[in-house]
């Protein structure tokens, strides 16, 4: 039996024994779990070396390299977010519904752990202990499929997660890494029906395309972000100035930073062109759609391509409309359904905004690098969604659970 | 272009007008179809015959012959559920929930249709005017894929829905039905993302599974059910023997029906004898595990495909187990993850099936025939989810939403 499917049959056997366990039971293996990351620390950073090493022989640029490296302090991070973790309410178990019948059935719709989730991830080893951490938090088993460029690092996190679970009551195969990382490995956890409830991609948008196409297993789908701001004729100059500033430089490589403005024909001008040179002077390239490029002579006309970019760069691509519907018309077209956000004084344009964009998250008079689940108050984010079934937008714990309806009665037969 | 194309694109662009439509003007256009379908009455017949009779050509079963016919009154029946479906409250536009932030974004969580659903599904024309009217109600747009051999039907169907529509304030791209009953054709509906945003699969087992394996597109997918009844020790006679009656021969068809029944091994010898004999009065033929074969040596023995198999037949299989552990583990081993009942007078035994046995509904002491939307209460029902993510269970027409977050600010940014 492949290592894949060994695993993979552990993790479902596991399932139940998850089950049993109370919410106190999850939350003191998190803190065990916390405290041996700080405890192994030089462990860990010894083999993250090793990654590094690997990396840097391959000539990995160095904002690759940054993404891959473990330091004291990320490690000091990952044990706080776990603590922080232990503070937040437990979703499984919770009644979500109750409906008395008139034959005298009680059903209850409880919250219950998906199962086991598959997580897909690239180079970031964070994500080993963060989504083991969100899926023992609410009573789930997940199965690991990291990239080959983290795979001492993985290994050493999981071996440290392993540890603390036999400190704990939490059975030590709740978590575990497919250490194969090969692609025919990959393409097998896909079609895994029979032993993954989910899987839950994390990382560059071919990554996520991969999983979609492949996929006979549900996928929670967390998406790119080609974002945009739609600045209408009464937007007042200096908010939508300051917001377009905001959400496009305030952390660029970020799926809820913008990558295009779309103005209506009538704002003013000097305002376009105020709102050009200060993105400007905070290193943002731009580049125009034909008609802004007669205003703008010396900047770059967008492509077809552009609209379509998701650029995680200090680039934004600027847009003209003669209307509201015609914003709308082309985020839709061109948009990744993540954020958009409308500028402006006019209520009838935000309704119209908020009924037809298709995105996850719709703001007026708010930059869009809000969409997140610490800024929503959710205490924790599993991913942003960009699919409609399930879970849309920042997805806080009870996105990792699903539902079963428990009934009671004393000898109802149906009639 | 091909038509699937055509009309995929036209479906896309239908949703915004969809969007813009009141739940009054969704309502009365239900109204006009069930009115409609009155009038048409003489057409739909004639047309539904020429199917008939090209089944009874083919030399099809009966059985499947009863499933393609219409008569006056299964279309009656119809229009009855369309005026129904207007009593019921519209789900899209619900704010499903609101956040103040601290620093003054207001954000609210509204239930949005989902957009365009691609329904696929088998010889029964009955679902062509259910699934329309439960998109339609909810403000989604539908494309319909049924069987070439109820293309008559179908398109009969589809011809005086748009004759409805016409009259009423939707657009009538809002229904479209495909008339290329091609697998080509369904092959490349299941790789639609850029137009579809789910696909629902109604029928058989085979034609789910055909779903699940080939769709990159969102699957809903409502199941097969392979139910279990389980008896333990302190099962009361006859109120275990009136449940297994019922969930078996009520309506032996459908998927919440039981194919088997577990008992304990302390459960009286003579109440097995019993409830054997009582199923064999009903016509129900039995099969026994090989431990039971000793007692019943007249009875056929279960094969491994026993346990797996959905009968929808007047068969079910009966097999011993010395413990309630034992009995949830086969029942997870085998079952469907649909419905399971548990018939005991032991709260513990109740608390650990609710808990370990991973299926959508879970009975202590009543039928799993009330596994249903109408029976649950919730007016209408899209179909019984056995999948994890969006929805588990019976589905009413909340399922046929998703959300999403609008969030009003004044100006904020991200500090």
């Amino acid at each position: 039996m492949s290592e894949l499917l060994m695993k993979a049959k552990k993790a479902k056997e596991a399932v139940s024994d998850m089950l049993t366990k109370s919410t106190e039971q999850k939350d003191e293996a998190l803190r065990f779990i916390a405290n041996q990351l700080i405890q192994e620390t030089p462990f860990i950073l010894q083999e993250n070396l090793k990654d590094i090493e690997t990396a840097r022989d391959k000539g990995v640029h160095e904002s690759l390299i940054d993404r891959l490296m473990l330091n004291e302090t990320r490690i000091q991070d990952m044990a706080g977010a776990l603590q922080q973790l232990t503070q937040l309410p437990d979703p499984a178990g919770e009644v979500l519904e109750r409906i008395e019948r008139p034959n005298g059935l009680s059903i209850e719709k409880v919250a219950v752990p998906l199962g086991v989730i598959g997580m897909i991830y690239e180079a970031r080893p964070n994500v080993t202990v963060d989504a083991s951490s969100l899926c023992l938090k609410t009573g789930n088993v997940v199965l690991l499929r990291g990239s080959s460029s983290a795979i001492h690092s993985n290994k050493a996190l999981v071996h440290v997660i392993h540890q603390a679970l036999e400190q704990s009551d939490l059975p030590a195969d709740a978590v575990q890494l497919i250490e194969d990382t090969s692609r025919e490995t990959a393409s097998q956890l896909f079609k895994l029906n029979q032993y993954l409830d989910v899987l839950i991609p994390r990382g560059g948008k071919a990554l996520i395309q991969t999983v979609i196409e492949n996929a006979s297993v549900p996928v929670l789908e967390t998406g790119a972000g080609n974002c945009h701001i739609y600045i209408d004729e009464t937007a007042d100059q200096k908010m939508a100035i300051d917001i377009v500033v905001n959400a496009k430089t305030q952390r660029p490589s970020v799926c809820n930073a913008i990558e295009k403005v779309i103005v209506h024909e009538s704002w003013p001008k000097e305002n376009v062109k105020e709102l050009v040179e200060t993105l400007q002077q905070h290193g943002v390239e731009i580049r125009v759609d034909a008609a802004l490029g007669k205003s703008f002579p010396s900047v770059t006309v967008a492509t077809e391509e552009d609209w379509h970019t998701e650029y995680l760069d200090y680039v934004l691509a600027l847009k003209r409309v003669s209307s509201t519907k015609e914003a709308i018309e082309h985020i839709n077209h061109y948009g990744s359904k993540h954020s958009e956000a409308i500028i402006t004084k006019n209520e009838e344009n935000v309704n119209l905004f908020f009924q037809l964009v298709d995105s996850a998250a719709l703001y007026h008079n708010a930059s869009t690098r809000f969409t997140d689940g610490f800024e929503f108050g959710f205490g924790a984010e599993i991913g942003i969604s960009t699919q409609k079934l399930h879970a849309r937008g920042p997805m806080g714990l009870p996105a990792l659970t699903s539902s079963k309806y428990v009934i009671r009665g004393n000898g109802q037969i149906r009639p």
